[in-house]
């Protein structure tokens, strides 16, 4: 019943600035089988978003920043942005139906063993609240799979740094 | 990172006919920070059902069910139906809204760390799909704390044995 821990295996390595995304892990983004999507050494520059949870109001305020400005981070040369939430396959599809994401170039993806979240040193105990181990909420902007920019917020709840206009303001 | 075994103390008691519901435990609804809703020993006629995750289509469909049912359940002098799933405050109640389940005598809670569901005998290892520990489909009647019907599905996307109509016609 170690839900999270049992399919996590090899060296945590923290986002951070210069670091290289290798996780060796899809996440699930249709299927939810199977995950599909690697943000592994993704050529061109992509956004990966972290938070804690599909429905919590913090995230439903967070996550329409970077729908409603996709176009302005592509113009800034942004391929992809993909949400990444300790949730499963069917809660994150449902979020992002909720927020009018469909056909928009900002993924949602569930992490719902906690793996990847694990491995980029993001999990964090959230049993109060949600009942188990979740994503803090951080944003990487990565670059041929290079981190080139990185914003994590002190306490999950808070969008300050990670905002959409901040990481917009930096690119 | 147990994130399901480390609250859960106590015997398990696997929900059957004849068998009575004391958990020691109390379920989220409207508070996501505390669980309010105790399914121990509750006068008169209740019904629980277990279901294995908000927003998947057995789980849709299945639910339902119950919730256009209200008024027939209610003339069996049923007073309340709890949909219990291994999800988060904000997914059982943004599902609930997608259900359109609102204001109904269904209440939809959050075991979110799988405490409840494992004192009653209904966790099972949903990871390759939903990437935890979840419920079984099952449905308890219950009358005053006493298991009177019990149905759990051999398989957890089945609804059969569990469906609105076959308990109705039960009862």
């Amino acid at each position: 019943m170690t839900s999270l821990v049992n399919k996590i295996s090899g060296a945590v390595s923290p986002l951070k600035v210069g670091a290289t995304v290798d996780t060796g892990l899809k996440l699930k983004e249709d299927d939810p089988h199977e995950g599909t999507v690697s943000l592994d050494k993704v050529p061109g520059k992509i956004i990966i978003v972290g938070v804690p949870g599909a429905f919590t109001p913090p995230c439903s305020s967070h996550v329409p920043g970077y729908v409603q400005n996709e176009d302005k981070f592509l113009a800034k040369g942004i391929k992809e942005i993909y949400v990444v939430a300790v949730n499963d396959a069917f809660c994150t599809k449902a979020w992002k139906k909720e927020l009018g994401a469909e056909g928009s170039k900002v993924h949602f993806l569930a992490d719902d063993t906690g793996a990847f979240t694990t491995k980029v040193g993001m999990l964090f105990d959230a049993s109060g609240l949600l009942g188990n181990h979740r994503a803090q909420r951080y944003v990487a902007v990565v670059e041929d799979g290079k981190v080139t920019h990185f914003e994590v917020e002190d306490e999950a709840p808070t969008v300050e740094k990670t905002k959409a206009d901040n990481i917009l303001a930096q690119l």
